[in-house]
């Protein structure tokens, strides 16, 4: 079996995010991949993420969970689709680990990211000023684009890679 | 990678068909995985799957239209897994080709297959008769496995099971 999927965003129903940081690909990519470390930077502060299990093979687990500033907490979960080592990492929150399909009607407006499915490539490519990081979001209709968009995409994931950042230049 | 998920059934929100039939497991996996051959066992009559596309990896799109016996057409899309030939063959229905999550708000009464998402793992195994054939029908919630197992799901893949040994068994 070949995993060579190609990814073809579709601006209508995708979120897309791509720059080139300054430090290995084969460190953002531990960043990714280790609970300890993505605790540290998944979520932009003042939100932390408390928790992370990561099943690294197709079907395996990822889940997190995120506390907001009052203490709440937000559970994620769902599997990863495609790893391919230094990368791609392929999740979605549509499928439960072993591809069980997810119960969708889960999200609750105290809960907004539950309320729509989505599946997350995030690709890594060497380049000569580090790292081009790229990340794509699909989902099944423009509502939830739309929504996603408007809950902050952007401005979350370029926190987010911020922090990553900064913890590998910290190690 | 590997791809060496273990599916274990829940009672609860599964479905399971095992059977022993007496045909190479090679020519069981050739009936699954070719649209030319699929199209002729898939569904029990009188019903009949009238297109069928097939790209036989991880991400690539498995897609039947079934029509009625009053004539009516009803497309399924859905995208592959996990395949190891021979062996096991795994999609869903929550993701499209591409790992795009489905828009599940798409079922209807005259339309029932997708009123539910579904993940269906067919496993061959070498058998001194043939073929141990396994199919396990994962669901989201016991709602979906009760209406799926009440529309006839194991008189259902019997029949069709039945069409696929006459198939192989002519040719």
């Amino acid at each position: 079996m070949t995993n060579s999927n190609q990814y073809q965003p579709n601006p209508e129903l995708d979120l897309m995010f791509e720059r080139v940081v300054d430090v290995p690909r084969e460190l953002v990519w531990t960043a990714w991949t280790t609970p300890e470390q993505l605790k540290q930077w998944f979520t932009p502060v003042p939100w932390k993420t408390v928790d992370c299990e990561i099943d690294l093979r197709a079907g395996g687990i990822f889940s997190t969970v995120m506390r907001s500033p009052e203490g709440q907490d937000f559970p994620n979960i769902g599997c990863y689709l495609e790893v391919v080592n230094n990368e791609k990492l392929v999740w979605t929150n549509a499928l439960e680990p072993g591809f069980r399909p997810a119960n969708q009607s889960g999200g609750s407006a105290e809960h907004p990211c539950a309320e729509f499915a989505l599946t997350a490539v995030i690709s890594l490519a060497a380049h000569t000023n580090g790292t081009k990081y790229t990340a794509l979001v699909m989902h099944a209709d423009k509502e939830a684009r739309v929504k996603h968009e408007q809950m902050g995409f952007h401005e979350g994931w370029e926190a987010a890679l911020d922090q990553l950042v900064t913890m590998i230049k910290k190690m």
